[in-house]
């Protein structure tokens, strides 16, 4: 029985790792992608539509067999893979029943799209190290985050009786102040208006600007770099201890010769 | 009675710097920063504010016991980390009785917050790299602030008659080409209507935009780039002499064994 | 016969290389830039335009003439070089006769000036960095192509209906959303007005501009530190190998020594 | 006769090159950089005024003072520094009469306080590094120049007709695409509007965009880089070079030691 199951587990194993097979799944990801932006486009011509919704089903039908086949292929260990799982999961939002009312969880289809960062190799790569430099980022994104937060507080106990819209509630500031943060529009929708009313506030505005957007600049290039420079450490340190090595060698060369010198002047 | 004195100078100390003191300090300041929050959203709801009123008498409370405890355990010697200054003063700013009028003040609470990134190690790390990085920016902010100084004059003699608004004084010049450095609304705010008068207006706009981007560009990253290779260079240098003290050791190794074989020739 | 058409090959090729023929192509290129420019200012003035399309017709005879000579000269090979192809490509686009309907043809003449970029040794030298470049560019690339696509076709399914002009369409959405990415105007023009239908929008549009902002910074920056890296590895890798073989060289040299010192003790 | 003129000289050198002497201009320079801000906002209270223009006289008359002081001490030697030079055109523009009528040269007078440039070692270190970035970045400027030129070309040909106002001229078309490379309000201020007559004009302006910006961000963050790395490289081969020496010297040990153990072997 268990007999019967390995060779089940093999031959889909033989399946799914059949490089055909792949390029079936990118293309029918490729083609999905293609219908869904369609759909964008036509869904008020409906016989369009029927046409690219039954392509999407097929689409959808092809990747559940897809997942259920590396299921079987790799079991459990299907699970160790960060990649694997977050097909399962594009998969499992895809068969949620879209119904008119929810336009959201239909618009999600898109989603699926995603696959191919997972299935195409030089894409992986790019999100690996994308998402490879989230750690180090993590501190520096609390600190932000926290400059965002207290500025928000601040701003809305200075300016929020005047101007309900940008600063009257916790969440408006916040997003008054992440728009400050990306100098957008800055000056005539935020800072003017608001000088009008209060005219010290660019006591406020214009150190949080400068703070923030050095921050930013600083934090930011510095983990990227830290990050470039930590590869190259690695690679002077390796040529380094290769020369060590080598002068090492040489040592033990010299101490030889010394040891041969000494042998034989006691032997003279 | 000095022996008393250091007896509980000496349990403060231990008290202060228990992990369980200090996560309950953080733990008061997260909840401290909701509530202050919360404050922004619920300022109508009277029932509300009363609850995060005695929240914030609480956490008050809390901050100036552990400030005098600090200062009991450590005396003097708290006035020489600048991070300990730091959390006085912030303490201090939140007794100040906060009357009706003076919202400012009010507003300021919220400060306490920033109290995080004295007491919370890895935000400590990350402040004090972007403190460090100051020293090295100085000279720089100061040709920066000179160049908008020098430009904001500049711009007022030229255009302050017809654009009070923007020109008329010399903190709107500031203000006004702080704005042009930032590149927001340029064109449709500044540049475009002065033009519409003065024609020529770009021959002082256009470069004033080139060489301050530059100046911003080549300046920062300059001293960020250096900055990082400054540590860098250090690991690469103690590589480097830990190369030659081998060589070095090995050329004496060498020398010696010289010396020897001339005794020996002499010997025999 | 053949000897003939050598001797005329050689002499178009002395022509075609001599430095005062060269001169002359750029001066014919730059003239004729200042014509094109000039058309765009004075193109109500006729007898101003007759005079500068008499020279537009003389700079398109001197550029003909030079490919068939560089044709002429080089034969076949002319096909080699990309920018030889390049220079062809223009010159024969400058040769469509540009009826008045089709004043884009007409106006894509100006092209011909991009000939300095191929004939400017210096300016070829920075293409040539900049198309270099473009290869370690193309995975992040297809990257951010791809997260517009998604992003685009999410954002119609969420906001299309509501939001006809921005999102109504994949061209436009896609639109909307490179806008976002370049941080212009996107609290007033996009995420303002989205937000007042749907106040949940924020959900979708502030993580997307942290990612694509975060993503390319990241990449770019990344691409171009490790090709700077690249370089100066290899300079540092030459200057390891250097020290590595004289320390190689030294070892044999010590090796040689302990063998005539044993051979020696052996002889004697 | 000479020797009285040598003996003005030297008093005029020493007392140009006195510290105090240097203190006392950089005084003048701040003091006058602060009547003439003042100047912009008591511009109509002309008692003031009476007082700030008499400050502005005393400091031209020091300036004047010093120039000729030091062109006594170091006579046709003091052309030689460009910071000289620069020093004599500002003082020589100062004194040009500033009537009414030309308040464009009144207002130059603030290019004065530029002298801080040249007369603070701190800041002219830093325009040095600025200004010695330039020449590397020459054939960039020249070449991001010429997009520029060819793209205003190239727009006022396709939409000059329909947008008088951005693309009618070569001056307009030009100062329409520097605000399409700034990315300041392209959106609504450039493409949406030319897209409404031209739909497909985002076939211009888009790849217009990324060409430019990834040209700026790839030449000077390259050029900024390689700068740097210069600087380091030289440092790295100096040490490297110096482990280069080290290992001769141990080479030439040896061979002393090999010369050593020969003759010893001849000799016995």
């Amino acid at each position: 029985m268990t007999h019967h199951r390995d060779g089940v587990r093999q031959r889909a194993q033989a399946l799914v790792e059949h490089p055909r097979f792949q390029r079936l799944i990118i293309g029918v990801i490729i083609v999905n992608a293609i219908t869904l932006g369609l759909e964008v486009n036509l869904h008020r011509v409906e016989s369009a539509m029927a046409v690219l919704h039954l392509f999407d089903r097929i689409a959808i039908a092809v990747f559940v067999v897809e997942i259920v086949l590396r299921l079987t292929a790799y079991g459990w260990s299907f699970f160790r893979s960060a990649w694997s799982i977050f097909d399962l999961i594009i998969v499992i939002i895809s068969l949620i029943p879209a119904a008119g009312a929810l336009s959201v969880l239909r618009a999600l289809r898109v989603l699926r799209v995603t696959r191919l960062f997972s299935t195409v190799a030089s894409m992986r790569t790019i999100i690996n190290a994308l998402v490879g430099a989230i750690p180090a980022m993590t501190s520096i994104m609390l600190v932000m985050a926290l400059l965002l937060y207290i500025g928000a507080v601040l701003a809305a106990g200075l300016f929020g009786s005047s101007f309900e819209r940008q600063f009257g509630s916790l969440e408006h500031s916040m997003l008054t102040l992440f728009q400050l943060m990306t100098l957008d529009g800055w000056s005539a929708e935020i800072v003017g208006p608001v000088m009008d009313v209060y005219p010290w506030a660019w006591l406020f505005f214009i150190p949080y600007i400068i703070i923030t957007s050095f921050a930013v600049l600083n934090l930011f290039i510095g983990v990227l770099m830290s990050n470039i420079e930590a590869e190259k450490q690695e690679h002077a340190d390796a040529r380094a201890i290769n020369l060590e090595q080598r002068i090492e060698q040489l040592s033990q060369h010299v101490v030889e010769l010394q040891r041969l010198i000494e042998r034989r002047s006691r032997d003279s």
